[in-house]
C-alpha cells in the first residue's frame, strides 16, 4: 500500500504543532578517526537537554551510501521518498533564485559560453563574467519572443542564468544543449517524445534569437542549456498529512523546495532570531513549521570546522524559545551531513531527534552522532521520520482493528 | 522476489520447534521521560535469562509511526506484509466472537439503532441494551432467509452483532449502511462492482425482513451496518513455511487470526497454566507453536501501569517451563506496544528476543526496551521476524550457490 493513502487514511486533526528544524547539513566527521565531529565538539546544552527529554536516532537521507543534494534531503524530510520524486537540475537552479516555478514551466540552467567565428565553443564559461555583466545580458536576452509559449530569463550568478518555457503541454524529456566540450558547436535541443519535442522547437527558436541578440556581446556570445526540467508532480503537505505548513527559511532555496510541497512561505527576515520571531507571530495559523538553518552546510562546505561548531552552538541557544512554545513534537535534523574534513555534502547518517510527551526515553543526555548511535529511533530512513513526528503528535489513528 | 516464494525455496524440514510467544501490548514507556516502562520495572529473572542466552532487539509492526490494531500486529509477527494483507472490520468482528469464517463470507458488523416513526435514527446504539437483550432480539433475526445466500447473525454485545452472508461470488465492496449521524435514515447498501452489488441486493433483502422482524423490539427497532469484509486470500503458515502451526490463545481474537493462517486451534483453556499444559501436551504434533497472552495488552489499554508490570512478572514465571521443552527457537515478542500512559495501542518498538542455539549472543543480561536498543536484532520490521525464527530453528537451506 502507498505510504502517503495510509498516511490519508490514519491521520487525524488535532490542536498539536509540529516544528521541524533543518539544521543543513548538520552532521560530520572527526578530522582524525576516534576525534570529536563538529556536533560532538559544540557546546549544546538545550539540545542535550533535548535528548534527555526525547528521542534520538540517524536517518539515512535516500540509501545507505548515497549523498543527497538539498532537493532530494528535503523531500525524505517532508516524507516524499526522494528515489521516487525527482527533482530536476532545472527546477533546482529556479528554486535557488525564488523563481515561482509553476506546473506548466520547464525550467533550464543556461551557460554563457563563447563561440568562435565557426559558431564552436571556445571557452564554456564565457570567460567567467561578473555578476553584473551577467544581469546587463540576461536583461537584453528578455527582449525575445517566441512562439507559443512565455519565456522568462533569469540571471543567476556569473556566466550561470535561468531559463523557463511556459505553457500549457510541453515536455522535459529534452537534451542538454551543452556538448561539455571544446571545439564543437553547442548541440540542437530534440525532444524524445512529442510534448518534449514542442519544447525543443520553442527553445531552438529562443536560442537562434539569443545568439542574435549576443552576437555583439563577445565573450558572452552563446548560450548553452543544461537540465530540462518540470517540478515533479507532488501531492502538498496539507493533502498528505492534512497539516497546514510553513517554511521559515531565509535562503531561496529552502523556500522552494517548500513550495514544491505546498507550504505557505513566509517572511522569515535575515537571521535565526527574526525567524524565531516570525515563528511566534504565526504560532496559531499553521500545524506544521519548517525551520531552516544554512550555516552547519555552509561552514561545512568551507572545510571550517571550528566555524561550523559555532554555528552549532548559535543553533542551539535559540532552541528554549522554541521549546517554550510548547510543541507537540519537535523534531531536530538535518536534510544530509556536510562534514567539514570533506568540503561538501556526505551520505553519513545525520544526528536526529524527537521531543514529545509521547516519546519512549532512551536514556541519552546528549545530542551528538555517537549518542545518537544508541537512541531510541535507531537508524532509519528519512522518509520515514514525517510518520514519526505524526505519531508523536498524536495525528495519527490505528491501522486495522 | 516474493518473500513467501523465497522461503518456500529455501525452507528444510528438521525435527526444530518453534514456539512464538506473543505477550500483547508488551511495549511500554515511562510515566515521566527518562522514567522506566513497565518492563524495566517488572522483575523478569526468567526473561532476562533468555535475553543472556539469545539475540535481542526492537519489532517494528507496520511502519515506523504506524500504530497497529491486533490484526496488523499479528499478521507481521506471522510473516504476512500487515500493508499487503488487510483484514477488514467485519472479519475481526467475526474472528473476535470465534465464529469460523470461511472463504465465501462476507463479514458485517451490525449495530442495533432505534428509528423513529419516520425511519430516521433515534439513537445509534439502541439505548445500549444489554447483552441478554442482544442474544434476544439476535434469535430473532435467524428466522429471516434470504435468496442466494446463507445468513448468519452472532450477537457480540450489548448494541452490537456480527452478520455473515455466506456464498459463492460475493464481493466486499459495499458502503456501511450506517450513516453515522442522527435524523437520518439507514443508507441502502449499494456494491461499486457487480460481486459487491450481489451482496447489497441480498443485503437490503435482508435488512427489510429485518426491520419488519423488530418492529415491536423498540428501541432495537433498527439495524446498521458497517465494515463489509471477505478474509484476505493468504497462504497458510504450512504453505509458506513448512510448519504444522498451532495456537494456543485463549482469546476468541487470536484464534480468529491464527485461523486465518491456517493454524490448527487448540483448546488452551483460560489461564496460562493451562497454556502450557496444552503446550506439552502437543509438543510432538506440531512444528510451530503461537502462544498468546493478553493481559500486558489489557492492563495497558486499562492504564494500569502497576498491573502490566505484575502481568508482565505472571509471564516471566512461566517462561522456565517452555525452555524446558527445548525449542530450536524461542521468540519472545509483542504484537505492538500499550503503553500504560497512553491506555492504547501505540507504535513504539516492540522488544523482541530469539533464543536458540545459533544465537550471535549480545552480551545483553535483561530483556527490556532500554536493553533491546543494543541488541543483536536491531531495529527490524516484525514481517521479517518469522525469516530470524526459521533460521535459528535451522529450517532455511542456502539462497543461492
Amino acid at each position: 500500500m502507498n505510504t502517503h493513502d495510509l498516511i490519508r487514511e490514519l491521520r487525524e486533526k488535532n490542536d498539536s504543532k509540529i516544528v521541524m528544524l533543518v539544521a543543513d547539513g548538520l552532521g560530520g566527521l572527526p578530522l582524525a578517526p576516534g576525534g570529536l565531529t563538529e556536533l560532538e565538539t559544540a557546546k549544546t546544552p538545550n539540545l542535550d537537554a533535548c535528548a534527555a527529554a526525547g528521542t534520538s536516532g540517524l536517518s539515512i537521507p535516500a540509501l545507505p551510501g548515497i549523498t543527497p543534494g538539498s532537493g532530494p534531503g528535503h523531500l525524505g524530510l517532508f516524507g516524499y521518498d526522494p528515489l521516487e520524486f525527482r527533482i530536476g537540475r532545472g527546477i533546482l537552479e529556479a528554486l535557488g533564485i525564488n523563481f515561482a516555478v509553476g506546473p506548466n514551466d520547464v525550467c533550464i540552467r543556461g551557460n554563457f559560453a563563447t563561440l568562435g567565428a565557426d559558431g564552436k565553443i571556445v571557452d564554456r564559461r564565457a570567460g567567467r563574467p561578473t555578476t553584473e555583466r551577467c544581469i546587463e545580458v540576461v536583461e537584453k536576452l528578455r527582449s525575445i519572443k517566441v512562439s507559443g509559449a512565455e519565456v522568462f530569463v533569469e540571471p543567476v550568478k556569473e556566466h550561470r542564468c535561468v531559463l523557463v518555457f511556459r505553457a500549457l503541454g510541453l515536455g522535459d524529456a529534452v537534451n542538454d544543449t551543452d556538448p561539455q566540450a571544446l571545439g564543437v558547436p553547442p548541440l540542437l535541443a530534440k525532444g524524445a517524445d512529442s510534448a518534449s519535442e514542442k519544447t525543443a522547437a520553442i527553445v531552438n527558436e529562443f536560442i537562434t534569437k539569443a545568439h542574435g541578440v549576443l552576437k555583439t556581446e563577445a565573450p558572452m556570445n552563446g548560450l548553452t542549456l543544461r537540465g530540462f526540467a518540470k517540478q515533479p508532480v507532488i501531492a502538498t503537505m496539507e493533502d498528505v498529512y492534512g497539516l497546514k505548513s510553513a517554511a521559515i527559511a531565509v535562503y531561496p532555496m529552502y523556500k522552494g523546495l517548500a513550495r514544491l510541497v505546498g507550504m505557505d512561505i513566509l517572511d522569515a527576515g535575515q537571521t535565526l532570531q527574526d525567524q524565531i520571531t516570525r515563528l511566534k507571530s504565526v504560532w496559531n495559523d499553521y500545524d506544521f513549521f519548517f525551520l531552516h538553518y544554512k550555516y552547519t552546510d555552509s561552514t561545512g562546505e568551507d572545510g571550517n570546522f571550528p566555524k561550523k561548531v559555532e554555528m552549532i552552538e548559535e543553533l542551539d541557544a535559540i532552541v528554549p524559545e522554541i521549546r517554550a512554545l510548547k510543541p507537540g513534537a519537535l523534531i531536530v535534523t538535518g536534510d544530509h551531513s556536510t562534514p567539514s574534513k570533506m568540503k561538501c555534502h556526505s551520505w553519513h547518517p545525520v544526528p536526529t531527534m524527537i521531543v514529545s510527551d509521547l516519546c519512549r526515553t532512551d536514556g541519552l543526555t546528549e545530542f551528538s552522532e555517537r549518542a545518537c548511535l544508541k537512541g531510541g529511533l535507531g537508524q532509519f530512513m528519512a522518509k520515514h521520520l514525517m510518520l514519526l513526528a505524526m505519531a508523536h503528535a498524536g495525528r495519527f489513528g490505528k491501522y486495522g482493528a
